[in-house]
């Protein structure tokens, strides 16, 4: 099976590398043709654009940052659509809104193309290992043609809707409920630390007792050393997210309170110049509120 | 060490017997005598009142069910502080307002006794089986003292603060933060459901990824199978605890967004009938917002 | 002055209709033609397209639903920047996005068109009897070179700013707050009804003294009667301008957290089939959290 | 009739003066005797006490600042309930809780007294011009009793209610229903002014069209300037309003997610050293959210 990864990110580039480790047949696509350098060390072929990462491809992964990105690299005229041959499957793999991945849907079903939408769960190093989750939605039958490819990439599949867009929004509504964790992370140690509690401390019980998980371990942590930078995730695509499960929600007519509450911490960190910090700086602002930390 | 145990509710119950299986010197008071018989079987004196109790201990252990039970069985005429002799120690172990733990400290510094907050995390079986995490605060001596009772009774002993009422706060953030996993799993589940895709297999995936953690599990599962009755925790009681959460947010001034989306979500189940049912029923209120479940 | 009229709602038609009564060379356009005909009696001729509206126009008034109608009626091949004359100017009375108005700003500007955003404040009747209030934003020569139509059309033209789009987030704040005032009122009504108070009288208390407006007066008494049909303005618009609101606030980073209330709420509604009443019937949620009405 | 007036702070001493000025019978009795010259120069007679001020009394106000001064004044062994004779009446016109209005009527009528409650709409000045707004409730010939007083004291009397405390709720809702205009009026001020128009005429806009109202005026134009020194109703006590509507939601088992908002913003404030300020300071923070202001 031949083929190619689109996006070279964080995320992309490790996943790509599991794939040429896998001794796959793979081409490589990226803006930034520097980033294309180490997959090539480690046996891809490099593409100038997405023409020719999509000759002869019978799965084009991508893997980008957001809508814009991805409907410029599938949808426009030079992309993915335009190029990649009748039957083939285009895998799209990046955090995007129900709407794009719709849309998507519907433009490669009149071209004649298979469409999955495989996001993904975990950070740079789980793509890198191989040890992401996917959660995939489309076509059964497509989704056991690339299962080989997925394996690769991941330690678990999970399928979870013969509509495409079923996993975005499964992804969309799994980042906003990190994103509680981190609020509600912020609220409480504001609480226990305006109280007299040391919040390394608590931190340590929370996390030795019920809240035993390297997801309240990693963020509590930079919430309890006030250390946003650098980050591993910012604020701007955190914000996306939670937008984008907003959207999803009023599409779906689905109110979501704590949803509200995330997009107003955000708003209120970039409005403040906080761009650059990590997306769990939001688990700050509950003790700024309360009068505990220097102002921005 | 003579020690008594007053309160033997389902916590209660279980935390006395841990001490009776190790062959210590224990005296029990519940005010429903029927229930103090299954200790007596383990090795206990039944005492008749709060006064029988104290009479010649050296700690005395309370958990019972909320402020107003501890305010009689402690500080009432009838109450503890009347009855425990200067030096010994008075273990509060309830879930109580800062005011009134820091009214116990107060009243028992007068008294020439020692009193000690800690609360407790974990359900019945963990206190029948020795496996609570205990949250303690007061006088380092006091706490060494009493730790080998503690050891008895719980995993581990996490001392917070030399200011008792400090437990309760850490015991009361956390209970916030358990109501914060319930409700953002039920707005999540609502959101995935409302879209298409099957709310067991959305927490199956959530559970065996990100989030693999019996919190997760157990009240996702039960907001998935729309169980909520019998109550482990009911209603009232969850309300209770997210109501001092705010009250200790006032005291100390301390915005809490989240906490007020709880508070709002406990009104509404009251306000329909739902006191019987288990606290993380407020995770099926998101679902009925959208429109997904049946009315109350 | 020649002018043009397109879009003959139920604002639309009164607007319209004051030209025509102030004797000025009108000519209208609606897309189902059957509204041309009382403004053909009146005076206007009608036209059957965008472009024979705009044939020799010096000014061209719309006032459409939406943002969808207006880029159709604006920008589309058959729009109005299409046919507008250079130099003659484009008065946009509709409630639309930040985004949209901007748009057609720097599409005018391109087509050397002037451009105005002028949205309304009132009622059909009000507008009928030329007594709008109306809000303006643009080219301070346009304004003067259109004010005695405006004139025409309202009781007062308040000029904020030079920049267009700055009208519609005028409006959208205005619709932003008289959604704050149905939203208060109706927890304020459902608080005091269970406690046993009257509302009409409360309201009657209420509209008699501190809040003697007809904003209050109006919407207090369709909440205290619970009659929300026939529609004024429908649910759908109200949460359109709740949500352009929040899309502004997001865009120029502002957090809103009763914006955010108004959002789940109208969400809400809609979600349970109510999309034909008046959007004053958020204000019916609270009495229904508080379990005083009957379910949806 | 014989009256009495307790408590002569800015309220209380103009109600009294209007009593005065009516050439009625009136005790006076404040605690800082130095504020009872001014009416006893109107012809009224200064009580060294509450006993003083109750002997012989038919009816007796109080216009006290809180829950905490009330129940001193009305329940101590030093207060109106051990001195006022059977069959006279307490009218209390402070803003108070619901627990302490019925344990005032509790308490009066296991004595054989009559008790209202009077709680007032307006402000100092409307105190001094007998314009005030009354809201009473109680028993029906009780009010009848009183109302030549209240005549005297308010352009007004609403009766809502033959359940006292059901005045106080009514109070507490609308104070309730003022900050909730003072935030929206922040967000949407905050809203316009970061988009670039000045909030001044954006005011002046408001509110000479569909918000011409003095409340919208006067907290607008606070707002606006940014001034909130000296307070006319300071933070601590618009806080306090705000937790008793609260507080009586809770009761009533009424979810008021307005008032949550508030709820934190007066937290913020008082947490970041507001407490000398007018309440209305509430609607700075939206705009100090956004990045407008200066921070604390």
């Amino acid at each position: 099976m031949k083929t190619a990864f689109i996006g070279l990110g964080r995320m992309g580039a490790g996943m790509a590398a599991c794939l040429c480790r896998a001794k796959l047949d793979v081409t490589v696509y990226n803006r930034s043709p520097e980033r294309m350098q180490p997959l090539v060390a480690l046996g891809a072929k490099g593409a100038s654009n997405v023409a020719e990462a999509c000759a002869g491809a019978d799965v084009v992964f991508s893997m980008l940052a957001d809508d814009v990105a991805v409907e410029e690299a599938a949808l426009s005229p030079v992309g993915i659509r335009e190029y990649l041959r009748p039957g083939a499957i285009h895998v799209s793999c990046s955090t995007i809104s129900i709407a794009l991945s719709e849309a998507l849907a519907a433009a490669h079903r009149e071209a004649g193309q298979g469409y999955l939408a495989v996001p993904v769960f975990g950070r740079p190093e789980a793509a890198a290992a191989g040890k992401l989750y996917l959660v995939a939605a489309g076509d059964g039958k497509l989704v056991e043609t690339v299962q080989p490819l997925l394996d690769v990439l991941g330690q678990r599949t999970y399928v979870v809707s013969e509509r495409p867009s079923n996993a975005n929004l499964v992804k969309l509504s799994g980042n906003f409920l990190i994103a509680t964790v981190i609020e509600s992370l912020g609220e409480a140690m504001a609480l226990v630390e305006k109280g007299g509690v040391n919040r390394h401390q608590y931190l340590e019980l929370l996390t030795s007792s019920l809240f035993n998980l390297p997801l309240y371990k990693n963020y509590g942590g930079m919430i309890a050393d006030g250390k946003f930078e650098p980050a591993g995730f910012a604020v701007p695509l955190g914000q996306k997210d939670v937008r984008l499960a907003l959207a999803a929600g009023e599409e779906l007519q689905v109110p979501l309170p704590f949803a509200n509450i995330l997009r107003d911490r955000f708003l209120e960190l970039r409005a403040h110049g906080g761009d650059q910090l990590d997306w769990c700086a939001i688990g700050s602002l509950a003790a700024r509120d309360a009068g505990l930390l220097p102002e921005h």
